[in-house]
């Protein structure tokens, strides 16, 4: 049997009370967390953790991602959109291939562990690679082997039928820590016939779906133009709704979009450092979400080239000022709700259904954050010093399902050195530097 | 001589041609940059920093801030910009003593040294408590009393004529490290004869003045109605402006302010973060400024009460996002002009002319940053990597005249474990919360 005590602990719960608890203990015993509150003093653990003056939280769900595209960070600077993907993002990653993947991912989780997160919502190619790296690393996650409405592609990987069958060949593998879902991309180049396999796939299987939807009011427009319906609409006909589906974005919707999400019980990952980065313009604020009964809105760090950083505590401070910022009014979104969607309404978009909140009984999915610092001072609030003055940095511990995966910020599954020199040397590849800058960085 | 070699750095210059040199050793003798290339193998120095993978950067100038504010961190949260003031703020810096703005600067002076920063701009009450601060830290500062256009005030410190005569004091103390200004709060708060007098003691003292202009298109309305002037007009009628000026904000600008503070050549901080989280709107973004031909716009934190953090890496990005999203152009505000906001250009509204760029001769005011971390891999753009992914906690090493304020994430100036219990017990104290939870951190 495997025991964490972490000892004098302040535990933000993040439970229905908002109940935060002082210096207390929490005990965990394999998977779960087994008590909270004041431990024997005889008790036998493989590990102990002083945690006087630092936070537990539950630990963060990323609800959309691409974490290979690490090898993109930075290398698409300044642009517009279109010239960002088709002149610098689709060039470089058509030499993509499935070892880069995996070294790109394995950089990825890295990053994560390291800023906090427990879980992740993958959406990308060669996806079985990015299943070996989750399996390593001890983190959770839901994948995605994104497709496009087509056949065989030899640029982007095998064929569709492959890519959809390794939703079922991995699901559940990795103790259970690995989720899969099916990966159409979106509506906007997946045709009708291609969605409704899609859907039936997903009844047969018990899979859920993760596509991007509405990123912007051109799709919309475009979509009412090919089809007489908005996106949403037009899915929701299609019958995609009736399964467990993640939304990524959904930016531009109407009233009857919202009600249709609302009805559905659709989760939505917003990400917002991507929305600024490339300037999408929010004309659907989280605010009129959850206004419209869309309670489940998660958030998401999106790709590495779109965001350049993986860090959930940077994209929750950013949600919640863009939120007060876009809707000219101080009170939106207050930090108690930024967090839960970066944790339990993350976890349940990802099939985790019990994590986000600690409690006894809970998957030990939590991390612990040093509060001994001077931008974490005076504690007048913790809530208010996670979402607007801390830092992934100041993370220190990171347990999934009672593992320990940082301790003190070291790393403890995975060969970070290796990771960094083996990324960065491919990705210069990928991108086709020159050799000459390859070589500057040999070490 | 007091010397230091860095070794096998990538310099960030920040010259005119953005020059990035890779690998190259840094030599600095006494305050100075000695040089930058090779460095003879027999050379001596009393600190050798092995810098490979590490990024050498100038050390940020944050020139616009209320360092004291730390005591109100997450003190006033979610709340309208009036309720924030008025409920919060004002109440809790009634009860405020010296001693406490001391250690609140204090606080502030770890978390900046720690974020990079080499010197700031700091505008509050008890300004020469906030002076032993700077000049034990080894940091570089512009100090302003905060004045009011009144008399003896015995809530907020001594008369109007000890706070001006705070100025001439202490200017070029700590070895130069400390300018001194004065600082009028802002027009709308200081009538036109205290103003004057402001004016006339500039020119006598040859001292820059810092103030609060136009954050709010009311305050703009109010000035017409009361002088028949925008803030700005008003502000250059009186001739203000004659003097070198920092003027915080200035959000709402007709294109007649834009022309008088291009032409008097006004510097005008942005805090972008505080804009977001107190929502209020930016009617005149960066871009008009610099299309005004206002090339004097740097960067600042403000006061932790309002922005919750001082890390002007934070800063820098939020710049950077803000200017992209609500111009809806992903090519505005590139982060070359982002990086050169926050360091040579509040250096030189700070009065440090020289610093700001790597170069020979140049003062020794400069930052190490880790790159290796995964956040930070690859590196195909160290600016990108800079603006958009590195976090103040990747900052290793900082030093100011060729000082080592920190080695290694280690604090050498201050005694931080004793300022930040000493800090929070006052904060505690000061907003008059309950002693039990006083008590339940103490340590």
């Amino acid at each position: 049997m495997s025991t964490i005590w972490i000892k004098q602990a302040d535990v933000v719960t993040l439970d229905a009370n908002g109940t935060i608890l002082r210096g207390v203990d929490i005990l965990i015993e394999n998977k779960r967390i087994k008590h909270i509150g004041t431990v024997p003093e005889n008790t036998q653990a493989n590990e102990v953790i002083d945690a006087a003056g630092y936070v537990a939280l539950p630990g963060f769900f990323n609800a959309h991602c691409h974490s290979p595209m690490t090898f993109e960070r930075g290398w698409a600077e300044d642009l517009p959109f279109p010239r960002w993907l088709n002149e610098k993002i689709w060039v470089a990653e058509s030499a993509l291939t499935p070892d880069d993947v995996y070294w790109g991912a394995a950089l990825a989780a890295c990053e994560m562990i390291r800023c906090g997160t427990v879980g992740y919502n993958d959406h990308y190619f060669y996806m079985d690679q990015v299943a070996e790296v989750v399996e390593a690393s001890g983190l959770k996650a839901m994948l995605a082997w994104c497709t496009f409405g087509i056949g065989d592609d030899k640029e982007i990987g095998p064929g569709a039928d492959k890519q959809l069958a390794f939703s079922w060949e991995w699901n559940n593998s990795a103790n259970g820590r690995i989720h899969t879902s099916l990966g159409p991309h979106s509506p906007y180049v997946c045709p009708p016939d291609f969605l409704k396999r899609v859907i039936v796939l997903a009844g047969q299987h018990d899979l859920p779906i993760h596509l991007h939807v509405a990123e912007s009011q051109q799709q919309v427009d475009n979509s009412r133009e090919r089809y007489g319906q908005t996106p949403v609409e037009h899915l929701n006909t299609l019958g995609l709704f009736d399964h467990h589906t993640i939304a990524a974005h959904c930016l531009a919707l109407t009233e009857n979009d919202r009600a249709i999400l609302a009805d559905k019980g659709v989760y939505i990952p917003r990400t917002p450092i991507t929305y600024m980065k490339l300037a999408m313009p929010v004309r659907t604020p989280v605010t009129v979400l959850h206004e419209s009964g869309i309670t489940r809105v998660a958030l998401g760090s999106d790709g590495p080239a779109s965001n350049a950083d993986m860090d959930m505590l940077a994209v929750i401070r950013q949600q919640v000022l863009l939120e007060k910022y876009s809707q000219e009014n101080p009170e939106a979104l207050p930090g108690d709700m930024a967090l839960r969607m970066a944790t339990q309404i993350g976890a349940q978009a990802l099939g985790f259904t019990e994590s986000g909140v600690l409690a006894e009984g809970r998957p030990a999915d939590l991390i612990l954050i040093d509060f001994n610092r001077p931008h974490l001072r005076p504690r007048h609030d913790l809530i208010a010093n996670m979402v607007h003055s801390a830092k992934g940095a100041d993370i220190t511990h990171v347990i999934v399902d009672g593992q320990l995966l940082m301790r003190d910020r070291e790393l403890l599954t995975l060969d970070e050195k290796q990771i960094l020199r083996e990324a960065e040397q491919r990705a210069f590849r990928m991108v086709r530097q020159d050799m000459s800058r390859v070589r500057e960085y040999q070490d």
